[in-house]
């Protein structure tokens, strides 16, 4: 990683080019930010990073990622708790809460269907959806899954196997640009997009 | 930092969002990332940043990062103790033993002289390099500081200082890049390069 570099620095920076989008000159910058932090700082960060990898767990009712063991959203005393709202992850609840239109329960799937890499409806948190579904009476389903090839898959299949009940189901309309991650549209298209659902 | 999302992963967001080069978007990236990275994963991570801000100190003799009291390329047995190459800062060492063209010591000044920035001479190691360069009779000085505004003033300070003296001193040639097309590089090389041809 650099000769005249001290083993422990060249480790360092190995181990932050693992992380996402980081590569080695980046490494190298996050590494010399540490060295030259105040002792404080670096303190804070480390127990973040600590916190974050002991507390955070998935909510045992949506699988929402969450401090407790039921998510802050679902401890929401006036939300419409016969309403529930798909997503592919914990990003899908942080986008839809933004646009503020959306006032129901979510129900986070932790994954999304892709035939072609061999993750079926067992391989996410599909058949909890239908379990609860049942169990708590839930009147609307709202699919906020991702408009990827795997989203509208996983959208198509849910919608599919609801046809027959009497749970009104209704896809986030396309005007979220197709293709497009749920978390990158901005608030505006996320208003539209529900309004226009069907 | 996003409703839906639980405060210690915000806490982190922020965090992470101080260091350089990192923007919320990857801020985030990261914070999910630590979520869902293996546990003994994170805890190297941890002890690679604990141990690089704890252990991690400059050279007593040439202020370069370092383990030691004294840092792995002062430590070298069989580098010409005679001379001195003159950088910026730690990774002007890198740069030049990636190079692998020179096996003398170094001197880090750990800065660079700015008189627009009020940074003198004794705001960095220049005093440390004289007195070096007196007491361990050094006979060669190379400087290889940036070749920057501030880099260039800190050179010439360098050289003028030791202009009466016995010492031999050189600085890297400026010109164009190896392995760099003529055109691709900027007037200014070109002009440098006509002006110092051998």
């Amino acid at each position: 990683m650099g000769k005249g570099l001290p083993v422990s620095m060249g480790a360092l920076i190995k181990e932050f080019s693992k992380m996402p989008g980081i590569g080695v000159h980046s490494a190298k910058k996050l590494t010399f930010y540490i060295l030259q932090s105040e002792e404080k700082e670096i303190k804070a960060l480390l127990e973040h990073i600590r916190t974050v990898k002991e507390n955070i767990r998935f909510c045992s009712v949506c699988n929402n990622l969450s401090e407790q063991e039921i998510c802050s959203v679902c401890r929401e005393s006036d939300r419409d708790r016969l309403k529930i709202c798909v997503v592919n992850g914990p990003n899908g609840v942080i986008a839809m809460e933004k646009s503020g239109i959306y006032h129901g329960l979510y129900h986070v799937l932790l994954g999304e269907l892709s035939p072609i890499d061999g993750i079926g409806p067992e391989d996410i948190k599909m058949k909890e959806l239908f379990s609860r579904i049942k169990k708590d009476n839930i009147q609307e389903v709202v699919v906020a899954t991702d408009f990827t090839t795997e989203g509208e898959t996983t959208a198509l299949y849910i919608i599919e196997k609801l046809r027959s009940s009497k749970v009104r189901v209704s896809r986030l309309a396309r005007g979220v640009p197709a293709g497009a991650i749920l978390e990158s549209a901005d608030m505006a298209t996320i208003q539209r997009a529900f309004e226009e659902r069907k």
